[in-house]
C-alpha cells in the first residue's frame, strides 16, 4: 500500500557537514516510527526539499506535510518557502501544506525547561 | 539568598517582532519554573546578552549558563558567541559556561516525534 501523505521534516541546510547531522539525529526519533517521514534541506546541502517533493509526485504521494525544523519563522518560513511550495504544487499537481515551525508547539517549550533543569541539576551536583 | 547560578536562554534575535514573541514563548514554561531563568539575545533584540550578563554580575552571581535556543551550531555558537563570552568573562570577571544548542538535547527529537505523529493523526482525521 502506497502511504497517502508524506512528512517532510525541512531543515534549512548548510555547507558544514556537522550542522546537517545535528539535524539528521534530531529527526531520527520520527524517521524510526513514521515510515513516511524524511528530511529535506531548503538549501546549501542534499536532499534539497525540490527533490523529495518530485520523488513523492512520482510515487504517487498525493499529500506532502512539511515540518520546518525552525524554531520561529523569518523571511525564509513567511516568503522563501510558501514562494517554493506554490512553484512545487503547480508543477507535481501535488497537494503541500506548510506546518508552523516546530518552536510554536508548546511541547517544544517543555522539553526545554526539562532540559534547562536538568542542565542546572549537573551545575548543582558538580 | 541570590542565587548563585543565572540560566540565560540565548536566542538570535531579530528586527521583527513576531519571531522574539515565538522564543518568548518557547522560553515561558522555563522562566516560569526556574526563577533564576532570563531570556538573552545575541543581536537585533533587546535585553542583549551582554546587557544580562553585566546584570548578573552586579547582582552577584558568580556563575551563567547559556543555554542556545538553537537547533544546531553554526558559525554563531562556534565562533561568535564564544568570543563575546571570553569579552564578558574578563570584564565581569564571572564564570560563565556555553552549554550545546538545545537540538542537540534528545528530548527535543522526541518531542519533534511527538509533534509530527499528531499532525498526521489530525490530517487523518480531517
Amino acid at each position: 500500500m502506497t502511504a497517502a501523505t508524506r512528512i517532510l521534516l525541512l531543515a534549512h541546510g548548510s555547507s558544514d557537514r556537522r550542522w546537517c547531522e545535528t539535524f539528521e539525529a534530531l529527526a531520527a526519533p520520527t524517521l524510526r516510527s513514521l515510515p513516511e517521514a524524511r528530511v529535506a534541506y531548503m538549501e546549501l546541502a542534499t536532499p534539497s526539499l525540490e527533490d523529495e517533493v518530485g520523488k513523492a509526485a512520482a510515487e504517487g504521494i498525493t499529500h506532502v506535510q512539511v515540518v520546518p525544523l525552525f524554531l520561529a519563522a523569518g523571511r525564509h518560513l513567511r516568503k522563501d518557502v510558501p514562494a517554493m511550495l506554490d512553484d512545487y504544487r503547480q508543477r507535481h499537481g501535488i497537494n503541500i501544506t506548510l506546518l508552523p515551525p516546530i518552536g510554536e508547539d508548546p511541547r517544544l517549550g517543555d522539553a526545554l525547561k526539562e532540559i534547562v533543569q536538568s542542565s542546572l541539576e549537573q551545575s548543582h551536583d558538580g
